[in-house]
């Protein structure tokens, strides 16, 4: 019971200084129970989003987003655009109900589940000689071996690095002559041991989809989806994010219905 | 020079238990070098975000969202939809670029500019009896004499009240006779003041517009979008949230070129 006291002594030390922060450990604080917690500061903020325009990757079939410019601060006295684009466009959320039917839509998932101890499993190295590399439950227990039990409330990311071909299209969805695309995610038994042995709010990939490329029944998806979970797909910059310690922000879509749709997503550290 | 120390004393006493958002302190920290900080821990997170649909309040003249359902679970596999709207819709923000050529667009702002000390200022009182109200440079005065001067890096939002309108689009805009608006903003003084004598990141109102409704030059839009800073329209929930100790979290549009667009806004405390 000394912790409250202590706090309560380094907000008077603190004061007029720095100590906003602190009590974020009450929130992620009840979902890092079990979690290896560092006692480093927070000093950085990284933004794992891509910019979205009508050029980035999509699933094929997906038409680009469209943005039109409808006034400007010259003709108008201010600038605006339309926009008109397909859900799972850009760095972008997977609400349970794109694949069950019943489930929650993205702007009825629970506030509390978008901020979140971030866990990111590097599988890069593998995936650099492997396009079809998957997070397997080795790798899941690999990190937790490192870094401590998956806290009750965590994100799970994947980082396979494919996040550096984002600028190039072709590159990112890696189609071969069938058709079919190559690409890491995370395997099915690895989603069903997050759903069933572990309690995370999400998984995320650096990739276009939560499943590996030539996955034809996206049963990642429906293991993960379909248990509640959220996902993110073409995340950003998360080479640059500790493999634990570090705080997610999801600033997930909020219009009625949502299937998902571009979020801004943030690290803190 | 001794917080830092401090700091590990707690991260050692408090390790597995709730110690991971004690350093946000590193970073609201910068921005909190002026402000009165509350020593109380984290426990809450508030959603500031209305839902988005094609029923909400908008602007004269700018057209509903449309949301186009593409495929569903039962005749598809996956659920999805197209969206079609106008940047400045719900919940929302308007980039410097919104008003000032040549000014940052959103998916160009510091990341670091979208995690925030929120101040709210009510204004509700004043607000019932007269929907034109305006914060003034007297409210903004009045609230540093109760909490403390607003911090470097701070964001000020509104609370007018007006945000129990929102269901009901025709007494949220409030139009006249002769079409004028009516509703509560920051005045143009107000803005001025907080662009030249602090060194707040943004601003937010729970109403239409950063001006209050009878505008018709948006003096406060292009004193504050001119100076760099952002705004948030359409803000939920201000009254639920504490007027000074509450971390704003703004998962702002990452588009390309965005003059603004809809945000998922939510304060930690």
């Amino acid at each position: 019971m000394c912790a409250p006291l202590v706090m309560e002594a380094v907000a008077r030390t603190l004061s007029r200084r720095a100590f906003l922060g602190a009590g974020l450990g009450l929130l992620a604080g009840r979902a890092l129970a079990q979690a290896e917690v560092r006692g480093k500061a927070f000093s950085k903020a990284v933004d794992l989003t891509h910019e979205l325009s009508p050029e980035i990757p999509l699933f094929p079939g997906a038409e680009p987003m469209r943005i039109t410019t409808l006034v400007t601060v010259r003709q108008n006295g201010y600038y605006g655009n339309r926009l008109d684009l397909w859900e799972h466009s850009g760095t972008h959320m997977d609400a349970p109900a794109h694949f069950a039917e019943g489930g929650l839509t993205a702007e009825k998932l629970p506030v509390e589940s978008l901020i979140a101890p971030l866990a990111v499993i590097h599988i890069h190295e593998r995936a650099a000689k492997d396009p079809d590399a998957q997070v397997n439950v080795d790798d899941i227990l690999a990190y937790e071996r490192q870094h401590g039990r998956l806290a009750k409330g965590a994100f799970v990311a994947m980082h396979s690095g494919w996040e550096a071909r984002w600028r190039d299209p072709k590159a990112f969805l890696n189609q071969d002559a069938s058709g079919t695309l190559h690409f890491p995610g995370f395997s099915p038994e690895a989603a069903e041991f997050l759903v069933r042995e572990r309690e995370i709010v999400g998984v995320g990939v650096d990739t276009l989809s939560l499943d590996h490329g030539p996955s034809k029944d996206f049963k990642a998806h429906v293991i993960l989806l379909g248990a509640g979970k959220y996902g993110l797909e073409n995340l950003a910059n998360l080479a640059q994010v500790p493999p634990a310690g570090a705080l997610l922000f999801v600033g997930g879509p909020k219009h009625r219905g949502a299937s998902g749709g571009p979020v801004r997503a943030v690290a803190v550290w």
